[in-house]
């Protein structure tokens, strides 16, 4: 399947991406790669509602922080998705860096960065993987409980 | 206008960029990408001394956090000027990564990185802006405010 | 000497990178550029140990927290040797990011992120230097107390 007919089938559809929060855009390419601003998790048509705010795991489930991740790589994808003609052509992720609005002993960044990571494994396949950094970061924009971005690679 | 026009129209001067408090240079060019270090906000011809330093809000206010991403883009401009034969081979920023050394509680990064972002876009133009990732960190280098880098895509 | 001449020169072994801690890979090439993700100082053939754990400097110690840094560089190298035939094809370093699980008042982040940087620089060359950016960040996956990625250029 290709990206495109497993995004159909995972159910996701991709929208226009969020606003940015301040005086930039949402992606840009230079040659074959594309860069995607850092992502929130901003609900599409919510009017900037987050799916989750605060920190993890005080005030914020693992278990939320992982859904965050995911509703902020839809974000991303779409953002990305302005840069291209097909998403097809969105060939893999190079990288993914994920930034964890989280407590000072909180230590599994990597479970809540997965709920990134397994979404992106399961529409680029997990032959054709990303790399990652994921680290705990002491607040985060409209203190969402995750940021990330990407940078792709085009066709 | 040109960049090198609108800086000059802003009253910009670039200059040797500060030196790299470590083991390591200002900037990077491979193929037509430059890369720039993480940069302070360190003052041309002061020997080292910060616009500010301490933790935003509680220390340093959100206008000085502001005025001191400004700082910061001057020293990563001209940090990236060291690659290019003249400044308007800069086409334009890719990527703007921004850290701000903040309380806790703090979640307006964005509006300190936008001391960035908008010089940037009065530079290169609004129609040509940059991605850009703003995260709220523990502590940084020099106890600066804010620290940030570019991606910059040259002609 | 090329840089594995040099590897060898310092008696530093490169091996299997460490098994990332999550879904992603160690390393992706895209063109001549190898983007190595995130890495921990995990010690090779520890089965996972860290050669620290814990902030810093109030649990690690500078030194210890350099050491770390050190460790992170080898498996850095090591994730990114897989994606070339040959060490020597990697020409230089670009860019090196660093972050530091640390105390919210440490503010010498740089001198951490030198144990990389000088690593680096023996094997690859004062003159053929990398950019860097090195933050304080709240915390980090396992309590590692510090974790970095490189990007490398290949011939």
């Amino acid at each position: 399947m290709t990206p495109l007919e497993k995004l159909e089938q995972l159910g996701i559809e991709l929208h226009e991406p969020p606003k940015p929060v301040g005086a930039y855009v949402p992606a840009v390419r230079t040659g074959n790669i594309v860069y995607t601003a850092g992502q929130l998790p901003i609900i599409f048509g919510s009017d900037g509602k987050l799916s989750a705010k605060g920190k993890v795991p005080s005030i914020v489930s693992l278990e939320d922080a992982k859904t965050a991740a995911r509703v902020c790589v839809i974000n991303a994808l779409s953002a990305a998705a302005t840069q291209v003609d097909s998403f097809d052509s969105i060939v893999r992720i190079i990288r993914l860096n994920v930034f964890v609005n989280c407590d000072s002993d909180f230590t599994d960044q990597a479970l809540v960065a997965n709920g990134a990571s397994e979404l992106l494994g399961e529409i680029f396949g997990l032959d054709n993987s990303h790399t990652r950094c994921a680290v705990g970061v002491a607040s985060l924009p409209l203190d969402a409980p995750v940021e990330l971005d990407i940078i792709a690679e085009i066709k």
